[in-house]
This record gives C-alpha cells, sequence and structure tokens, in this order.
C-alpha cells in the first residue's frame, strides 16, 4: 500500500522533518531495520500505514513470556508505543527524532497469543506533539477483544530538529 | 536490609496472598529469577525495599540502545512497571499474580546512563488495586534529575487468587 | 431511541446493581436530575446511549469561561467524565455508586463554542473496572477536530454495592 | 510568604513570559480573582508557594456536593489543574496562557470534607512542557491519606505567546 505525505496546513511547511515521501510497512521496515535493530530483532514490524493511521505487529518470542504464557506488559506498551510512532510518519514522514512525550496505558486482558497487533489513530497533529489512540489484540482473536488500550503523545521535533520538551 | 511484613487494617486479613515473609531484595531477586528468568537476564533487580516504598535497578544494555547509547522508551516503561510490583510485595508479599492494571508515563529526558534506578512510592494500598508514583533517574546522576515519571495501580488477587478487573 | 439492558455472561447475574432497565437519554436525565441536581444546573445531558456508548452534551455557561470565551478544561473533563458515566450505565443499569478510578485527559484544542459533545466507547466492562475511551468536540464544529480525547475506568460495585478500590 | 523568581539556566531567558515578579499566594489571588472571576466564585485559592511547588485550596460548595457530601471528581481535577497552574507560575511567572496539555488522575478515596489542599511539586520545567505531580487530601485530615493522585504537564508559551501544541 502507497500513499502520498499528505501536508498539513497546521504545520510550518518548510520544517526539514516534512520530507515527503513514498511510505509503505516494507520501507519502514527496512528504515527501522537499519537505525533500530534491536526492534527488528525483538519481532516489531509494521504491516500497515493509512492516513494518520498505523498497524504494527509482535511476533511473540517464548522465551520471555511470562507464567502461561503471558506476554509481558511492558512488551504489549511497546508494541502501542510503536504503532504511535509509525502512524506520525504518515503525517511527518520518516523520523528518528520523534520521542515519546507521555503514553498513559490500561492492560484490559493478559494476551497470550502467538502474535499481537496494535492499531493506532492519531487524533490530533499539531505544530509540537502528535497524539493518538492505540488499540491492541491477539492477531488470531477478535479485533474488539482489547488487550490492552493506550493513548500518548510524541514531541515532534522543531525546525531545527529538537524534539525535547 | 530486613523488613517484617505489615498488616494494614484496610485489607483483609485472611487473604491467602497476605502471606507474612521476611521480603529483601535479594530474596525478591531470587523469586524472580526464578519465576520470571527472562526479567533477570535483561538486567533488572531490586535494590531497595522499604514499607510501601521499593528502588528497581536496570543495568541498561548497549546493544538494545537507541542511536546516541539512548535507552529505549519501553525499557524505561518496564523498570517503573517493575518498581512499582517491588512496592507491592512490601504490602502483601510476593504475589506474582498482581498484574498492572494501568500506568501513565511521561518521558522528561533521554536516558544515556550505564544503569538507572527507580523508586515508587505507593500512595494507596485498597482492596483491589494498589496505586504508586515512580521516579526514574540515572544511578550516576542527580536524582532530582528525573528521567522519567510514573503513576499506575496494580490489581490486587482477590480471596481466590483473581486479580482479573 | 430506547434499548434494552444488555445482560453481560462475563459479569455475575445476581448482583444487585445490573437491574434490567429500559433506559433512554430522557430516563438517565431525570435520574441525574433526582440525584444530582447540580449536574444538571451545570448544563451537562445524557443526548444518545448505545450498547456500550454514549453522548453527553454540556451547554456551556459563558459567565464561567476563560478570557477569550474559552471552556474551562475541569469543566470538559467533567464531561468526557459524565459520558463515560453514561456508557457504563448502558452496561449495568443505573449506578449512582460506580465512581470513577481513574481518567487521562489530553487537552486539544481550546473549546470555545456554545456547547460541546463527548461520545464515550466502552472498551471493556469487566468485574470491578469499566474502560472507556471519550472524545470531546464543539456541537456544531466538525467532530473530527478534537477538543479533549480521554480514557479511564469506573470502579463497579461488587455485589454489595460497594465500589471502593 | 515571598520568593524571587529563579532563572532557569535551561529555558529562553529573553522570553516575553518570563517576567521577574515577587509572586505571593495573595497576589496570585488577586490576579486569579481579576482574570478568572468563576474560579475565585469557586473556592478556590493559593495558599502556598515555594520553588517550584504549590498548594491550592478548595473551600468546598455543598450545594454542588454528591450524595453523601461527596466532593465531584471534576472538582477534585479541577483543584489539581489548579495545583500545577500555580507551581508553574513559580517558574515562569504569572502566566494565563500556560494551559494544560495532559493530566491523569485517579481518584484513591471519596472526598468528604469542608475543604481539600492540593500539593503540586513540579518535576520538570523545559522549553515546552512543565509536569508535575499533585497530591490532594482533606485539610482536616492526614495528609498522606489521599483523596487523588494526579500528574500532567502544562504547555507553556513560545516567545510569541503561543502555547498551543
Amino acid at each position: 500500500m502507497r500513499f502520498p505525505f499528505l501536508t498539513r496546513s497546521d504545520r510550518p511547511t518548510a520544517s526539514p522533518y516534512t520530507r515527503r515521501m513514498d511510505l509503505t510497512p516494507q520501507r519502514v521496515n527496512d528504515l527501522v531495520a537499519t537505525a533500530f535493530p534491536a526492534t527488528t530483532a525483538m519481532g516489531f514490524a509494521c504491516v500497515e500505514l493509512g492516513d494518520g493511521s498505523a498497524v504494527a505487529r509482535l511476533t511473540c518470542d517464548p522465551s520471555e513470556a511470562r507464567p502461561g504464557g503471558i506476554v509481558p506488559g511492558p512488551t504489549v506498551f511497546g508494541l502501542a508505543d510503536l504503532a504511535l510512532w509509525f502512524a506520525v510518519f504518515t503525517k511527518i514522514g520518516f523520523e528518528p527524532m520523534a520521542v515519546t512525550s507521555d503514553m498513559t496505558i490500561h492492560f484490559l486482558r493478559p494476551a497470550m497469543a502467538d502474535s499481537l497487533l496494535a492499531r493506532c489513530n492519531l487524533t490530533k497533529v499539531g505544530k509540537r506533539l502528535a497524539h493518538g489512540e492505540i488499540r491492541v489484540w491477539e492477531e488470531d482473536g477478535d479485533p474488539e477483544r482489547l488487550i490492552a488500550f493506550a493513548s500518548g503523545a510524541y514531541a515532534l521535533p522543531d525546525a531545527k530538529g529538537d524534539a525535547s520538551t
């Protein structure tokens, strides 16, 4: 799936990080594998990109599971965080310098699947922050039966590439 | 450091998980290493226990660092989550079935140290939930210069050992 | 709009608060006006009920507005909180004893309208907690242009009517 | 109590909102009463200011109480929000344009007192955001017996006075 980078009227058009590019899940995975090889090695991947949305997958590592085969909470958090990062890419291009500002997660049910999916829908892309909500479910299960619900914000780099808050 | 388990009048005294036991950081680390070996292997440890408080340490793994040597956000989240879990132990004993219900984290600065510390202070221990706040800082840095601030709740098992919410 | 109360298999059917009743927005408003007259007097109302969802309206009081006619943040929070409460009613009946356990809100834009709407969709109804996400927008504006995004949990009363956590 | 405005090296010193001024609780209350008369009328006041900390008081209005004399959750939220705002003043001066970016609150116990206090301690003051944690308790009760715990961030105006995120 391809999509053009979408210019937002409420963002500075000359910002160096609003690079127009043809992002696809494969291209994101290639970029992540190069810049963040540990993320790829941990089983995380981008599987879908929309306009302000993204789906990330975690292929679970049984050796890291909790007793009973439960996926650790921080790993679920990491998946939600990644889905938000991918969704931000669809608005500002691939941006390694975008960093999580805050995240709230509710763990709704234990996750015991071979793989999890997380869908992020951005709720706002502003000058400084992009905010989104993320739902996590088991890939072979009911997408309405949520493992976790998260929401949070990414700090966007300014014209100098500085995302510190 | 040793401390007696403290009975709280606002908890059911006959609950099977209020096991009186002499918890020490070493004993917690031994229990975690047995029940959750991946947690130990990832460099997490308990270094201090108080009455409703705990300090957890993360010895950072350079191979998992982000570019620039930055500790990944989900790893910082995991450290905060662990400190809350340890603090809960000081009120109800070692309880593998206590699960995170919700957590909010603000990432305040990038972490670039060899090791991080997280201190949790419980703010309430109720019948169903234990709530606490957690501060994360670099071990060789200023404890007031926070890497992250988190707060959240653990769901406590009921008399039947059920912590599902 | 009328809808039957929906029994959930994952809740104790004999619980005294799972009263089957025909809830409508008007009936909720009548019950709220009787039990919580201040809420009604402040301009809050229920305008829609679904199966696990609800819409609440705030008719803004200009005398309470901030300079520039901006609706105060805590008032927006109150509207989101109310929408979650109403959505909980659609699962367990009118329940004055259900209390907010936690809520996270991101204020995305200033609200300057005569009235605001908040839609809550429940993401889980468990034994102890009901969790939902809430979107707030200006009634005469674009529903996608969010004023605030919130998520949180209500503590549900147990068989003895006790919702303390 | 008087305190000098404290210059922070990590903030732009020429920013128009870093006005050096002698802030006292009385002066803050006077400024709030002028700019936000509804806030004063609702019983909110500043009672203490420190370096990066503040205490706010709510004199509860019985006519707005929930059944049983319980202070409404949104009112408690408003008190926490105000304490954070006051604490921000101690770093950047009185700043009506500083707006809440996000807030998470856990309601830990019902509040049934004539007045509540909320203490905010800032955990970071950055270029864009000030983050703090807030504890709420009953004025005539034990300060350790918390009614609510909150944390959140204020968006700070930039050099042009723009705090939109």
